[in-house]
């Protein structure tokens, strides 16, 4: 089984590291796609290495997708290569994962209008106006997308999407 | 079940973060104990509260000890309070875990001579001078000592530590 995660330099830090290494201990393969292929630098100096371009990546290769938060969903939202990933995803069904500010992907690829979700509580307001049913929990589920908050929802967070991995009716 | 962090300032972000994510995904509860109470800063510049001074920390209270690695090490190594602590874990066979630095304080407790272990490479040599069995694993287990070597042996880390609070014969 395996994840794809979609960031941008400036992501969240711990949004993006522990739910790879999460990732990696339940034996998942990890890719990570950006604008740009190599080195990305995180808001606190993390580097991660994105090996796939985001017009490289494809949805068929893998069960989960994966959008850390921090300033990376603001550059990412206004790319067309990652808006097409996204609703290949969603036209699929494969299982979305978003955080923090990565929820708002969601919102400029159209796949979140009606649904219920979270995000950072300083998004609440764009994500109504988008037309989303925003609760104020740690996580979110509606069908194959699930949205948390903020780092510390990690915990809960991870729980929720191991768990579903391992659903038996998954994917 | 209940983890005791031990930890100061200039911490390894990800090696404190991740790990506490973890645990608490558990379920387990998770205190953290520095030289002092209160905020602590990471070498990345994440702030992580100290509920509770060394002092303060019981070993009777938790059956897993956890230290990171990063700067905060060599700082603990020279408290008499903390080698203490660590002492009354190993005293009570309690599960004891250390990553990249953090294995300098169980040496300093003069608890790993004669032990298998690693860490971060870089303390190798020290380890090997103080009798310690150095192996260059991503993951080492001796009895109640789990140590490795660096943020990106946490999968693996995690794995074996979970794996090993959910064993029949725990703890």
């Amino acid at each position: 089984m395996s994840v794809l995660i979609m960031t941008a330099n400036g992501f969240e830090d711990t949004e993006l590291l522990c739910p790879l290494y999460r990732f990696q201990e339940e034996g998942l393969r990890v890719d990570v796609c950006a604008p740009t292929k190599g080195d990305l630098r995180g808001k606190h100096g993390y580097t991660v290495t994105a090996n796939l371009s985001l017009s490289e990546a494809r949805s068929e290769d893998y069960q989960v997708l994966y959008i850390p938060g921090g300033k990376a969903p603001e550059e990412l939202r206004r790319l067309p290569e990652a808006l097409k990933l996204v609703r290949d995803f969603q036209n699929s069904k494969k299982l979305i994962v978003a955080i923090c500010h990565g929820p708002l992907v969601l919102v400029s690829a159209g796949i979140l209008r009606g649904r219920r979700a979270t995000g950072y509580p300083k998004i609440a307001e764009e994500l109504k106006a988008a037309g989303v049913n925003y609760q104020d929990h740690e996580v979110v589920v509606d069908r194959n997308i699930i949205t948390s908050r903020r780092p510390r929802d990690l915990p809960a967070l991870m729980k929720t999407v191991i768990e579903n991995l391992k659903a038996p009716d998954f994917p």
